[in-house]
């Protein structure tokens, strides 16, 4: 039977973390059915998954705010959740607000690091030493003051910018877990950015960590390795929950039928704090490269591809995608698919995570691995450790993992 | 090694088969690379599949017309093949033109009676024998004429009415074949349509029997048994090529993401002969029946769901569909996904054609089994003989059944 | 100056009055700005029209229900107005409820029959004369109650059938006043709608009549010829909100261009209980006839032209259409535009309600017309007594005559 | 009546002249109807337009091809023009390939000059005085050789990148012809580029000058004085034909019902030379400068707007286009217009330059008015001389000029 779990979030007062509180207030209060939550589907129900009585939710933040003030600015901008609804779950949401520690922002970029508090910023210049140590003792605390059996750390910060690899000899992409910690002791230069740090930390401190962030986190060789050391479970990267996972469905389509996708275009616009990062073109180009690589892997070469994301502060939480695919048949003949997907990312991301973290607790729970959990890929653009980026067989590989976990259970 | 192979088209001059043929015709000249054709992808190398030149062309037809004069027609009004690559081919379809026998009308509706020429109306009123007759001597000509190891009948026909049961006590979707085959000697008012009677007649001469329409076909318990008696391969049913293949590519990812679909709206608009044999309501029926069934198979729910088809006579032959999916995510948030899809009915089918005979052809030269070829449903909208709808999982069994056949060869 | 003005709704619980007496209440109270309302717009400002607060609001009704109770399922329904809002509005909402009346379902289908409550049957069987007598008093009560200089009567109830004429020997389009009346008090059989049975009982009692809805109304040579000999004023049919809002946009473009519609095709689903009414076959051919037969007015000529409007539960008050125009250019090429609509049909119509109402009361106070109110023809989808359907034209037609109007007034 | 008439295009074999130049060809022989031509509207009846026959096809071009190549790539790329037309025609196309003369690359860009032949490069380092004699001597003798009444420069070249006006301490947009020539005679740094230098040119041979191009053309208030000096006509810029066409059309019917337009984003892909060309960000930079500004002028406050221009290489001449409009209605509730355009850019434009070659010859044919020909409003993005960017409001005042012209005429 599943204990206690902490649900550990980075960048616990954003969109999604927002919606993940709401919604597991209102999963437990019974508000809620269990749609878009992949882990209840029947062909899980053999897994004996956490109930959601189970989950303590705590985390870090850079800004200064509420759950109650950010699930209420949500409502306003992108006319989600009911008010009702936040009137019900206001204490849960007030409690776990308690549970918020202050982030880092180390090696960030100057977009994100414009967000931050002047508390966050009080703690700028730390080593990654330091900000590794801060955060055990965060994620410590959080598990000795909760008395749980296991936390989850999952990052849901901001997009960070790419590693700059323009002055190191050998690239962190390509250094062992030795050469990698022993550049960090020496501070010379390996700039990890956040999303590494955290990972680091959290493996440090007994936790998983799941990646939902197009952000490098612990996609390194050297980290993989840390991960096995610490015998840490790990996930990501880049929660796949709208445009990609049309990519990752329909491309394998195309394969399978022999049509020549000549070009494919995907046009996003959205107005959530996401957006406004992205919109530094510096952020972007981690996302667009997460966007963008699947459709070659899938259809075995490089149709001409476009993927832009644009700031439309009118849209809110609403992820609007055009997709123009432009591809032959027969005889040459040229033919078009388009479609248009009017998605609310928080809402279509946070079941996700619910789900990550119930699958990881069981993972976790089983005992018997360390590592990449690649039976998650089909939640991810960018899935560590795998190749295959076909949705169909991504889910079936978790569905073959549930199959032979609940059988272990027999 | 293949040998001759015929490929015998019901509705021979038809846009699908007029396509087959100038296509046939441009690959066997090397004037058309392989895009659009399933079984020339890798997956399918080790199969010794048969080469171009080893097809003949033959079929029957209600209308009166040729190849040279359908290919000029299609491209007037839908902008297809070059005329350069027409001149080409020319002599090829020519000869094809000579193999094409007068087809029946029996028990078509009167739909499709209007388009019959004279001659073919001259032999309304023959017995369902006497058409069977007929067609096994058309069959049996062709094979003798052109030395053929074995022949492939595909019906392309246009979409017949439903069968209408109102009067008959036992249904024939209930009889085995003995009461069929009585009943049918007996005249006595089962009323099989031409796309069941060219099946029985096919499987008489010792051919295969593919049906790529939504007609019922051989897909008829007491049909079904009656292949397993002659040792004959059979597949159906209606060609996938748009729209439902849309729907069995998307709504698996619905489903495995736990989203609520509340409704999906498909509406097509096309005007080529299809669209105008549809326009009649009672063709319709057929069409629209099999082109929803499948969502409530793949949900296991049955969403408020609309299929719209109309006749609009300057799309010519490219079905234009737009598709409108709302559904439900987290916390009952409503959202939406539309496509339009801009396809040439023709130049999609003809294809799959091919690679159905090519298929078929292969697992008749493996001679281990005879009834229905399950392996081919991800052609289908309705494929004969299972039951999992989804595109992924029905072209991972055709990769499957490549697999063991190639292992055999070995 | 503007006096006190009665705004009267037939169908006064309905989606769109219900947003007409919230937005009213919201506009008293300065909680909306003015978007949406084509009568504040600035070219408007010299007319002095009557000010927010100067409106009473009342109404016939079918069904049992309240503001309160069918603004919250407007909410829950189709995610519009904020609960806060409904909150504040609340006392004026209640004000109004006790200004509706029973309603009439004299010749209304049996469609909108099926709707109506216990209360509103026990007036079937009313004759003609009765009905207006009663409509009068409702009326002249209201007028006295609240102490209104002017009532405008506006209809807002459900799409009626067309009227049959199989059996009536002069059709009553093309009767003069005098036969319609006589005809209607012999009750010989001329079925008039209760659309036309309130538009006459309004000019009787001294009101302005405008008909927001496809349903007849006055729009008939002998009620046109009944408004002049009652000095009244009256205006319609069928608010223009949305697709046919666009083809009276767009249509005069593909003219101006001299490009070849070939076909337009238009495909509408939508959730409300105008949707329900649609559903039925009878109903919809009125709608249906109304939202067509500008293309041919505007173009020149006929394209095939398809509306389909359906009942798609899931999507409430949000009227979906999407629209494909399929062109011919230079050289006989052909193009295509598509769009899709997503507006809310209550929260589009009830601003035009709004204006109507105060250009209406405006036209009144001038006293110088009586008969259709041409002006307004921009509103309407067929607007009585003129041809131009031009959007355009249409709406410099009610710039003109605001310009005479205010020049009248310096 | 119409003498004859030189048509001197600019670019005279690309893409739209090329149409232009098939689709005259095919005029005069009877072979295309006048669809998509606005002179042939029944309005402009009455204005005794010259002829199809009265006209002589010349021009500049930088590159080395002739229409036949030209015509057959676009028919590759795009799918456009009959082969069996092209075959008919080609008689005309030779004869007018021997009137094209080398152009210019003053101050065109590194992007247009490298598509230049060796023969263009040749000239490269000419002075604008040099230029401008050398076309003037090429239309002299255009003229003279085929005898024409007058000629009409149309600009059909490339988009040239914004003029730089770093360095000016007057910048051209504020010099008077005295300042500009002086500068010019000069040389000292005032770098026109050559769609200027050709219109300085066509107005000191004689000539009418229509710039077609977002480039500046003549729209300088210097050129626009040299124009009234020189007694001639001129018009531009940037031939309308689709998305902002569309905006044109739209955007006043949002403002007319006083809905809230929030942003408007708009994607266009295409894979023409243009297409080419505009891929460098700076000739971008004219382009989405020219489709961006109307939305301001005609709503009255600034959306958040986007528009965005990708070369699509598969996509050919079909310039396809997705709009996104977000607009606020009444009570603050968001809605949504997308639409999607899939014009052939070519085939939209060439006939409109066939429109502004005989409305343009027929305004000097009446002698009375010289400078900017506002009432070509509507055929423009950009157009000089007037400010109402409204297209049904353009359209009337050139149907207003023809009433104007043909009353002149009886």
């Amino acid at each position: 039977m599943a204990g206690r779990t902490g649900i550990w979030l980075i960048g616990a007062w954003g969109g999604v973390s927002t919606t993940v509180a709401a919604g597991l207030a209102a999963l437990r209060k019974g508000l809620s059915d269990t749609t878009g939550l992949v882990s209840s589907l029947p062909a899980f129900e053999g897994l004996n998954l956490a109930n959601w009585d189970t989950f303590v939710i705590g985390g870090h933040e850079i800004r200064e705010t509420n759950y109650a003030t950010a699930a209420k600015e949500l409502h306003n901008a992108s006319q989600v959740f009911s008010l009702p609804l936040l009137d019900t779950v206001a204490t849960d949401l007030e409690k776990w607000d308690k549970n918020v520690r202050v982030g880092s922002l180390i090696n960030v970029g100057s977009k994100i690091e414009s967000f931050a508090s002047a508390e966050t910023r009080s703690h700028r210049g730390e080593s990654t030493a330091t900000v590794i140590e801060r955060v055990v003792r965060d994620l410590d605390e959080f598990r000795t003051n909760h008395k749980l059996d296991h936390v989850v750390v999952v990052n849901l910060a901001s997009t960070e910018p790419p590693i700059d690899h323009s002055e190191d000899k050998t690239p962190i992409q390509k250094m062992n877990w030795k050469d990698l910690s022993r550049h960090l002791n020496n501070a010379d230069g390996i700039a990890l950015p956040a999303s590494s740090v955290y990972g680091m930390a959290a493996m440090q401190a007994g936790c998983s960590y799941v990646n939902f962030t197009p952000s490098i986190g612990t996609d390194l060789p050297g980290l993989c390795e840390f991960a096995e050391l610490q015998n840490a479970l790990h996930a990501g990267r880049d929660g796949k929950t709208g445009e990609t996972l049309l990519k990752s469905v329909l491309a394998p389509m195309f394969a399978a039928r022999n049509l020549n996708v000549m070009s494919w275009v995907g046009h996003n616009i959205f107005g959530n704090m996401d957006g406004q990062v992205l919109d530094d073109p510096i952020n972007k180009a981690t996302k667009v490269s997460s966007k963008d690589h699947l459709l070659t892997e899938i259809l075995g070469y490089k149709p001409q591809s476009l993927v832009s994301i644009e700031y439309i502060d009118s849209l809110g939480d609403w992820k609007t995608a055009w997709d123009h695919i432009h591809f032959q048949g027969f005889l040459g003949t040229k033919m078009a698919m388009q479609f248009t997907w009017q998605g609310c990312d928080s809402l279509l991301a946070a079941p996700l995570v619910l789900d990550l973290v119930r699958f990881t607790e069981r993972e976790h729970r089983r005992g018997k691995t360390c590592g990449v959990m690649t039976h998650l890929a089909s939640f991810f653009k960018s899935p560590m450790g795998q190749s295959g980026p076909e949705f169909a067989q991504q889910f079936a590989r978790l569905k073959y993992w549930s199959e032979t976990v609940a059988a272990e259970e027999r």
